[in-house]
């Protein structure tokens, strides 16, 4: 028996790889998807079916790649939308795989059409559920999708799926969600990494509303969504574009760079303080490791990338843009910045501070402006800057004009990696007076400012 | 039949694993010597003979090491002096490796007592030689290192190797040198990464001084040697103390690190561009592609030493420092600048500026101080910056005094790693007020400065 | 935060590492440690403590070997022995691991001083218990350690560990043993891969007995207890002398290798039908995977050990023994049977018939003798051959005296694995005319033989 | 700079992949070309030409497969043929490849439009020769692949390429041709793993022949083609089916395999002693190591192929397949023959006796066939066996009926690999009493048997 979650950093995605005596089944599979294949090969499994749990908004599903490679039957939840691929699920529909047994279960609340599978382990006995997007470690999921006038009627699907389909299966039982921590899927993703039924139904927050409207008011919430949510739920019903294999993005000279560079979006994916020192001009800064959580928000569909990056992750970056659909990868600067400068070539930098000097700055009656780019959820939680003007950095691309341009802005965050994005953001719109305040708001929380 | 070339980069080290019929070879091993004995067991061979070229001077030679692990035979060239380990190779002492057979051939010059090892394939015939530092590829080996007054003494024995010894060998003998391009064993060592007899004949620029005279007056030259020097040499005589398996650095919060530092000297291996943003007070910077090339100039071995890097770089750092004879690591910073920051920790930075941008100063008239640190050789090629001082950044730290402290110092070197280094040197000297100049002389002389 | 469980295959024993904040704990190492040393390293954590569950019998715990070379410290359970390393757990000892803590449970019933540890999540809630040989899934411990004399004090213990102290954790914990499906130490191991205190309260078959008496009755019988087991209880008191790293087997020639065996035991670790076609005289075999069930009960420890394999196999072999304490790894024969054929050396084969042969052979009325040596329980699961003699492979070493020398031996075990492990122990002694039968039992009960 | 031979073992084959600075090209692709794609990656090339030395009969090119993974540009030799795909080199075309320089030197011999590829490096020194198959270590190129009646006119050729075209280069000059030791493109490649223009000047057999009609005579033989390089020949003009990546052959259950192999080759390629013991009737056995040197001698085209093998080597026999076109893999036994034999399938064996067993039955006279299927140039060089009938392996299919039905016959190889093929092959086609000799005709002369 083979019993595999593979984890997509950066989105928190899960995937699972169940197999038994020859026959596997792939769960919610992520776009570059040799990982399934290659692990099914190697324990000697052919992968018969790709189940998806709902239609996913957050990335690009596999499902036609992986059945294009393998020759797997893909089925698919949320029925009552046109997919250009694959079976529908019906609820109570079952999979045999080897001794195992598998189950749909309809789980609505999510997506209408959410579906749950219950794994039966070989003596028969309920043994693991599947849930989606519907129940996490922690969480419940979000039932904004279809608009905030139907959240409270999802909300209340969700209930029902909840209290009455998932929790009667049993304290027990194994519980493997789509997500992690960190997701955007749900806000509050608790980092429980194996969960079961009984401590969700003991320790998750939203489980604690048991009164049907106590949890319909509290889970009935509007949450971010950034742009390219639209694009990945188009692609998830037409079926993705197949790649074959993970494409290589090209290693450009200075000059070639350039000249591709007047149209295309340059993304640079090294860290902040690289990024500080000297960067591209008009590049995005957008650290590797958050790429996944952000590159969705700023980066278009429509111009090709270019990638500023140490050479080593340019790999991983591409898996990244490809599991959110961006195709487009021009190349990279070959040598990066250190090639670039020795060719000679104009460089742009964002000044960084840390909290003392910033204090120092403040105690001194200098006048600034602070732009912290946290999210309500962390003022609330981590406190305020007095004074600072409130942009989330999701936002601020439709809200540039209200920051001041005749006064240094010093830019907040949590650390120091969003507010290198929020200033490579202003530097593009012309802002040329800023400032990164290094270690964000936990900084600000471990020094005392004499502020007064 | 295995025949492997090992490269240790950095130090441009080549060893050499060579086996038939179960038996092995290793000539010139370094110090995290798993390589070997992986390669070797996955032929199915055994390491039987561990031959030493020459007492090396440049990297702790893993003949202790590879001994213990293996249970093969050292043997020492350089029999003149007195080793704690091993055994000592006689002129035209042989060894039989399966079918092949390996021959010393005395080569004195870069030592006095110096072999190469030229081995007989299976048919007997002279196929390859292995020439230590005697000879590389566009080069010969430097012969300073008893003293410039034994230097043309010395000369004259390489002199009698070269052209008496290698040279007759024939045209067509494969030449495998204990360096490629970039050590400091040689001057100009060439990138032709595959030589032989013939192609140094015809294209080595020390071997057209076919005159002994003229060898000996173009050969016999002091080049730099790095302090660390001493110690390798002490440890090869030594027998350097037994590893193990590679040490892993431990991982260190904030506030251990601090404690920690007081004592240590901090190496921040980042790229030059993050160091300048932001690095721990008191740091020293060098880029881990680099850390081979000049941690024996600047770092100590009576202090412990203390990481910052990106994390996936902290192995590599390791294995460099190891390879060096610096086995003191104390810990590495977990978590990097960006925890150090969120700790709320003071950090310090260094400015840079494009070429760009210091044309601009220089033609304003800005009063500047121009400290240039690379060598003179380089300065011959690719010419001077008008006004520059000039320190070669290995003899930095002793001419520190010369730098002016009234104004800002523009630093300059090739691109702008060095600059990088002197910057973090001064900076720990107490100067305040630098910049290092992105793209260094490359980069000025791409651009066009109205400079007159 | 890091959670894992890394499977020794073979012996089926589960080892877990678990990390938060720069902090890891292991429970139960094995003693080819690097994979927690590399595991922890590249997640930036530190392994600060090494807990076991028991004093373990059936392999070599790699506490000491982990400690050396992490500087973790080391807990033992079972106090009321002698060690002669590391410091004794108390019942409810408590560790801080980041932002998680782990609680002693005393869990008698297994040895008398058995601990389980309960892992509290971040926020504090009770989340999954280790409970080393006291409960796994589907099963419990083995009681029979102590003698047969002291089952039922032990078997009551156990009782009062699973009812009293480990189900009252709640149904949703998830349970993580020291051994999953296939080990020794517990006779019915089920297959479920990840279970829940649930899962076995509902699903575990000695569970059902909730009347002491009853559960006592059931659990109190005796088990297999290879001889090695021995050795494991010494060396895990005294703590097993360290390896350093994995040591590679010695190539050998023919000739070498038939030197060396005049004083050693050949292990042929080639798969069955390999061995049958031809083997060297006097070897024993054992199919790798099936080493670590078998290699204690017909291996010694005080003679060298000679390997034929396969050669990629050597590295799973050597690892393999030394998890069970046979260090004494003499070499392999290089080049396999195919270099010892060529050499013009004699070798030894042993016939194999399948089902269908034999049956005809018994149908025409051939007198044979059929030995069987499967356990009891297999014999009552799978059925009987008629007229066969029955004696188990592992008891086999002790009355080879009543297998019959005067006609041929037909051997059935499940497939084919163990009865050509009982061919090889029989050929040793002398047998000439013996036959494996492929497919064993279950072969035979695929086919009708028109027996009667 | 970069400069990787990467080898194709069993076909030894050699290509080779060249860069620098951001460049590279690929001499003869193989068609499993992720190796090249990854290299280049990994060191920030691009791959832009792909150039064959001349239209390969013994192997896939890959030159389609990796121009549609890469981009590059494909350029063929042998331009008087028709090619569907690419551009034709012309004599004396050359490449600029970041600071070196490729030249294509017309070679024929080989083939009519054979081109040599001289590699200049960076200072403009001819420095490597790719002399594809013109010239190897230790042989040259065979010249009987337009027939016979040609092959005095194109060694005329051959004599011309290299004696006045390749020699002229200088002894000094790397020689990278595109076989190794083993290839079946020269019947006496040389262990030489590294080879330059004067080792072969000096140690090439024919190369000693400089006089034209001498070095003809000796050159224009005649060697065995095996019927798949008319397949290779034709894929390599209209260029080969795109794979994507490589196929991931299906597990098959002993049902699903019976049912497949009424219409399938069943190709098993364990070891050969693992087939002697049991095997599925009617399959052809050749181990895995041998498949590229024989699969083409004995595997049809025209129907699927099913494999039998130890899990691990199925990735590697698909690998060897495709190379030579076989892509018509319909799946592989899963759970191996311990599957086929527990679900009670009939299995067939073949006998095995040592040298000294068969010396022991000839000197009792017993009457017996003995089967020597080496090749000529065998016999004359380790010897015959006195009465042995002799048709080589190559030979069989077509001769099978010269072999006697009505004894036991005994089969003669080098050692014992082919003899099992053999033996295989006179199995499918009925012949029941078979024994192979192990050790063969190696183990024959290492043993006396009393023989008169």
């Amino acid at each position: 028996m083979l019993f595999e979650r593979i984890e997509s950093e950066g989105l928190a995605h899960y995937s699972y790889l169940i197999g038994d005596q020859r026959e596997a089944v792939v769960i919610d599979p992520r776009r570059d998807c040799e990982v399934y294949i290659e692990k099914a090969y190697s324990e000697g499994l052919r992968i018969k079916h790709i189940l998806e749990t709902h239609r996913n908004e957050d990335y690009v599903i596999g499902s036609v790649e992986l059945a294009a490679r393998s020759g797997a039957e893909v089925w698919h939840a949320d029925a009552q939308w046109d997919y250009e691929y694959g079976e529908s699920v019906e609820d109570g529909q079952t999979w045999k795989l080897g001794r195992l047994m598998l189950r749909a279960i309809h789980s609505p609340g999510h997506t209408p059409g959410s579906m749950s599978y219950l794994l039966h382990d070989h003596a028969g006995a309920p043994w693991v559920v599947f849930t989606g997007d519907a129940l996490f470690a922690g969480d419940v999921g979000r039932v904004d999708f279809l608009g905030m006038d139907r959240a409270e009627e999802m909300a209340s699907l969700l209930y029902d799926t909840v209290f009455n389909k998932l929790l009667p299966l049993g304290d027990e039982v194994i519980v493997c969600p789509a997500h992690g921590a960190g997701s955007l899927c749900g806000s509050a993703i608790a980092e429980r990494l194996w969960t079961t039924i009984g401590l969700e139904r003991r320790h998750n927050p939203k489980l604690q509303y048991t009164a049907e409207t106590e949890f319909v008011a509290h889970v009935a919430r509007e949450l971010e969504r950034p742009p390219y949510f639209r694009r990945m739920e188009k692609w998830n019903l037409e079926g993705a574009p197949p790649l074959g294999s993970l494409p290589a993005p090209k290693p450009l000279s200075p000059d070639e760079f350039t000249e591709q560079a007047k149209q295309a979006m340059v993304l640079d994916t090294r860290m902040e303080l690289s990024f500080g020192s000297a960067h591209v001009p008009q590049s995005l800064s957008i650290w590797l490791k958050r790429l996944p959580a952000f590159a969705g928000w700023f980066l278009p569909y429509d111009q090709p990338i270019l990638l500023v990056s140490e050479t080593e992750n340019s790999v991983q970056a591409t898996r990244y843009l490809i599991r959110m659909g961006y195709d487009n990868l021009a190349g990279y600067l070959s040598g990066g910045m250190l090639t670039w400068h020795t060719a000679g070539l104009e460089s742009k930098s964002i000044r960084t501070v840390t909290v003392q000097q910033l204090c120092h700055l403040l105690d001194e009656g200098e006048e600034t402006a602070i732009l912290d780019v946290r999210s309500d959820e962390e003022l609330e939680k981590a406190g305020r800057i007095p004074d600072a003007q409130h942009i989330h950095i999701t936002q601020l691309p439709g809200h540039l004009g209200e920051v001041p341009r005749d006064r240094t802005v010093y830019i907040f965050c949590g650390s120091d990696v969003r507010s290198m994005i929020a200033a490579s953001l202003l530097q593009r719109g012309g802002w040329t007076d800023l400032a990164v305040v290094l270690g964000g708001l936990a900084g600000w929380n471990s020094v005392t400012c004499t502020l007064e």
